[in-house]
């Protein structure tokens, strides 16, 4: 597939006038853009301005609420749920996270629960966002079922990603994000294209039954990381995000591709923990880097071989899209075009 | 191997004794003993009563203090850290725990670290500690180094368990209580003793490098739940509970086992969500309910087959051995009765 290298700066503006001319608040399209552009950097494609068409196509049908009244639930003190009025995700979950960060301020550690929200993207974003304040940031979300556990034939929850950033206060912090499957559902479609079998613990044809055929498995399931643990671990996470906020959560959970019309009353998760209370800044910094040492001086069987920390591939592709660009597709730049000729958008893509 | 069924009344109470004449307060001794008991009652028996031997020896050459001072070292409103003072790791971790709780019945959410503790058996007990107060419960603790990377020859971090609990207003709390590696220990051990072979995703040898031969893995380590995954997880979890705590973590972690003598500075860490603050408990448990259900109901394989909800083979297996007593093997039978002889033990095991 063909793509052009997309100068990552004139995409956020370029982004940012298209959400707000499309509908959504300027700040908050600004924010929309740079976290869409920034997941981008770290190299997440899956999650980055790919998928910009099918938001701008929520956004117009109204399952995306551009204009939301974000407003307390629940809660007191530390612990509060917010309902996000079928904002985008983005927008619910970064108000979440900043109340969380917020009260953490003043008690040390604070969570936000949010209902009525969308697709927020990577989690990492939010996670990151405790991080730069030198807090620990955790971050999760539900989406629609989609993971089987051994011998069942259908899922009762999704891969839902759990982000955890940690500040390192050296080049980057440590971010781990992650789905609960095995892989993501992108791994079985790079495999059809490729011709390629999948191993046997990826995914599973549409009864449950696992499969090496990723053609099956595109009409299947995928299967939980770590098995049943990974699996109870996506209930924790489904609890947290839909059960105790009052929202949505497994089997009546929505996709925002297999229901583009309708708000996916996705739920989130968020806690800040200000480390600040408990450790100096110093400290933190001289433990996290003898940590990472001991990471990077593990024997390795390949000579020249390295363990990498959590975060590292992220920081280090950062490095090279910000002056390289970032990759766009072919037919994504095309879509972007459409959009941009829709919505009178007058900043411009600029090729590097 | 032989056992006897031992009442789990009468083993508390011997264990109590046990505990207490071998110089543990005896507050102390009674909730060491029932957590030990009733993780056998579980059914979770190598993190049960098999392990009182070694923490006698423990206790006997001071590795844990049975007169402990535990003291907050650092924190503030809803985060604390305590030193445990190498307390027994069920006593420190009680303790932090304890913190937590009562912290969030103020702020609804709290987290409490505790450093130089030691092991502190199956955190089911103390995320389970939050539950029965209408709350979620989180308990992690780290341990020796003993996953390893793919590709890397020496481990950094353990296979460092996680416990979540949740309160459902049924029989039964929901309850995760899982290691991160893909299995325990013990799993090769029997695979040893029946002469099998063990999956090629496990285990490592010494080396680091993967084998289906359970020897040759019982001198290597352990492979990480969920591959990278897992492995960035148990970073997490040493991070929380060793590098802020300002404890010991990664590779200067010691074992209770290789090094008997000294105190193993483990680290845990805690956290309790009052879930009071933001839900109700009827509508809880009608969600979970509703959640159970969706679990419960979904289609298998196999006819009559029914999947599980996390802690209900714990709460079966609690069910029959309130009844028909612990299974207690031979030699931690005659171990028991060595040490009931040597502190002069009064209370009898009731063999059932």
């Amino acid at each position: 597939m063909d793509s052009y290298r997309i100068s990552g700066e004139s995409l956020a503006e370029f982004v940012t006038e298209l959400l707000c001319k499309a509908g959504m608040g300027c700040e908050d399209a600004a924010f929309h853009a740079k976290a869409l552009v920034q997941t981008n950097y770290w190299g997440i494609d899956s999650h980055g301005i790919i998928r910009i068409p099918a938001y701008v196509e929520r956004m117009e049908n109204g399952a995306i609420n551009v204009r939301p009244n974000i407003k307390i639930r629940k809660g007191e003190q530390s612990l509060y749920i917010l309902d996000a009025d079928n904002a985008a995700g983005f927008i619910g979950a970064r108000k979440g996270m900043s109340h969380a960060i917020e009260n953490a301020k003043k008690s040390g550690i604070a969570a936000c629960g949010v209902m009525n929200s969308n697709h927020f993207g990577a989690g990492a974003l939010y996670a990151r966002m405790a991080a730069e304040e030198g807090m620990i940031g955790i971050a999760m979300t539900n989406v629609k079922p989609l993971i089987v556990a051994p011998g069942a034939s259908e899922p009762v929850t999704g891969n839902n990603p759990i982000a955890v950033a940690i500040p390192t206060y050296s080049d980057f912090p440590f971010v781990l994000d992650m789905s609960l499957s095995v892989v993501a559902g992108g791994k079985l479609t790079l495999a059809i294209k490729k011709g390629e079998k999948i191993p046997m613990n990826w995914a599973t044809d549409k009864d449950g039954r696992p499969t090496d055929d990723p053609k099956e498995a595109f009409n299947g399931f995928l299967m939980p990381m770590g098995g049943y643990k990974g699996l109870a671990l996506s209930y924790v996470v489904d609890i947290l995000s839909g059960v105790i906020t009052g929202g949505v959560f497994s089997k009546d959970m929505k996709s925002m591709y297999a229901n583009p019309e309708e708000p996916s009353e996705t739920g989130h998760f968020f806690i800040a923990i200000d480390i600040s209370k408990v450790i100096g800044k110093n400290e933190m910094k001289q433990r996290m880097e003898l940590f990472q040492k001991y990471i990077k001086s593990t024997p390795m069987w390949e000579k020249n071989a390295q363990m990498l920390i959590p975060g590292e591939i992220e920081y280090q592709k950062e490095c090279i899209r910000r002056k390289e660009g970032i990759p766009v597709p072919e037919t994504t730049y095309k879509e972007l075009i459409e959009l941009a000729e829709k919505y009178s958008v007058t900043k411009k893509l600029v090729i590097v």
